[in-house]
């Protein structure tokens, strides 16, 4: 696949947020005395866990949802997804009112695909091992004169996402801070495109850094190495939602001139952070949002005397994950 | 005792909003389809989970606090508490630079004592037993010309609480809505106090409910009553928070003309309202701040077609209790 896409611009992020606004929530940006004691430094926390859907992944799904054709939308849209990117293109298509089919493993956790369905959409199953899912997808699609969603490369996905940074960084300015540094939990990369594009736009001052499972760091190697390289697949982590193969060629394209030194966290350190804010912030974060926060727990990066926005992007977390999270420290 | 405190006006309850306002967080009203869904009508909840120290009982600390003189304030402040209301005025102390003793019971949980003293506060344990924490607070008051800090039975707590109110019914206004109903979790009755003060004067149309839990109804019976009446102290419920022995006197007379029939909950639909905040919400909330929640699930009262503002006030939970909530459901 060769990308097409021009790199947006922060036009398309302001358009994209006027076009979400009647649908997605405004996520607070809260400012903790006990994370500010935790980094010695200010810290700002965006709430995303408190939009609808549990994730992130609303805002890109609504903006690509909105920019259907009337004539297409009778078709509906197809996503492949076992997790937040599903639950988000299903709410978002019966709020719509288009047809949604997600198509998911067969083994996915029976709460996803229960979740995905009461969210509206028709749920495909396949066998992950002796079935294409892409190819599922495409005859889908092709049926039934669907559009295909994808998880980040897309360019209405990236904006969409993007309008979290842009939502961020007006709350910070509102409050009187400039960040210094921007954490984003890191799977594909759409997220972190979207909020480098807002950064380098609205507030050039503060570095985006991309935050990784450390055996999934894909990004901060391919940031490393000038070019995109691939995890091992044999790998696991418990961060489910931020465990992709490789940096998306359009999401790497505006990431890598744009964005600092890749961080990583253990899941060790990830279940660290899912209990701090338990305990701490009153949050429920699942792994893979809670690597941003894990990374600046963990002294990643410098925060001592700097202000730090640090992103918690989604909060769909398996109830016997949270249960070991507030066991272990 | 008798209560010679006058009746305190909207004029005092803003005037806490100012003096508070730039120590404690203005914390958000989210509205959330899945909550809506469940109820059939709008509903708007108030996170006060987020406010810091995890509960509202900041905003009365806070308030009472900041008037004391400033000759007095080198002798600091007490208070017997082993719950938010001891956290609170510990965390408000330690900010305006007053030296803080809590009085506790021996045999409170040790995370309790911890996190008590973390907040700056010097920790006096008491046998429940054979020691009167009252005797044991006012020697210290005496000695050390300290100001006690009441968890309720006080005006500039009741307009402290207040502010929660008129910062809810605010917010709700500029969202469009004038709520039909306001559900407030209910111990010695302050915050519900505070509450019926500020929706008489900037929402009447509001009407305001006390939620208890089943077995400790004591604001519900005395408002059927027409006077106070005491819970069974043999009585036991996982809403510690909320656990008191009778309405406070002042606070009683505040609520008695003006808020509506109390609402009771079961400790099950309280686990039940616990689990539903994690898994829809992202939200963590303590026992005794779930009631409100759990007597709207519940369907405690009528909310379809209609618009709901339900509090949930603080999200200092045991995680044993979180634990159990989420294999509860």
């Amino acid at each position: 696949m060769t990308t097409t896409f021009a790199v947006p611009t922060i036009d398309d992020i302001r358009a994209a947020a006027a076009r979400i606004a009647p649908h997605a929530a405004v996520t607070p940006l809260l400012h903790s005395p006990a994370l500010d004691a935790a980094a010695g430094g200010t810290v700002l926390l965006k709430a995303e866990v408190l939009q609808h859907t549990g994730s992130f992944k609303l805002r890109g799904a609504l903006n690509r949802l909105l920019q259907i054709e009337p004539h297409a939308r009778a078709g509906g849209v197809v996503a492949f997804s076992s997790g937040n990117h599903g639950q988000a293109v299903a709410f978002s298509a019966t709020l719509l009112g288009m047809p949604s089919v997600i198509v998911m493993p067969k083994d996915a956790p029976p709460i996803k695909i229960e979740r995905t369905r009461a969210f509206g959409a028709e749920v495909v199953l396949y066998d992950r091992y002796t079935e294409d899912r892409v190819a599922i997808g495409r005859s889908i699609a092709a049926e039934r004169g669907a559009t295909v969603v994808p998880p980040f490369e897309d360019p209405y996905v990236v904006t969409g996402q993007g309008t979290l940074a842009l939502e961020a960084l007006t709350q910070a300015s509102a409050m009187g801070y400039v960040p210094d540094a921007m954490l984003v939990c890191c799977g594909g990369g759409g997220l972190l495109a979207g909020c480098a594009l807002a950064a380098e736009a609205v507030s050039p001052r503060t570095v985006v850094h991309s935050c990784e499972p450390e055996l999934f760091d894909d990004t901060a190697r391919s940031l490393e190495a000038g070019h995109r390289v691939s995890n091992d697949p044999a790998h696991r982590s418990i961060c489910d939602a931020i465990v992709t193969p490789e940096p998306g060629e359009f999401t790497f394209s505006i990431n890598q001139p744009r964005v600092g030194r890749g961080l990583r966290v253990s899941d060790d350190e990830v279940l660290r952070a899912i209990a701090f804010a338990v305990r701490e912030l009153k949050l429920v974060v699942e792994p893979g949002g809670a690597a941003a926060l894990a990374a600046l727990l963990a002294g990643r990066i410098e925060t001592a005397g700097r202000t730090t926005l640090v992103v918690t992007t989604g909060g769909n977390i398996d109830p016997g994950i949270l249960s070991r999270a507030l066991s272990f420290s």
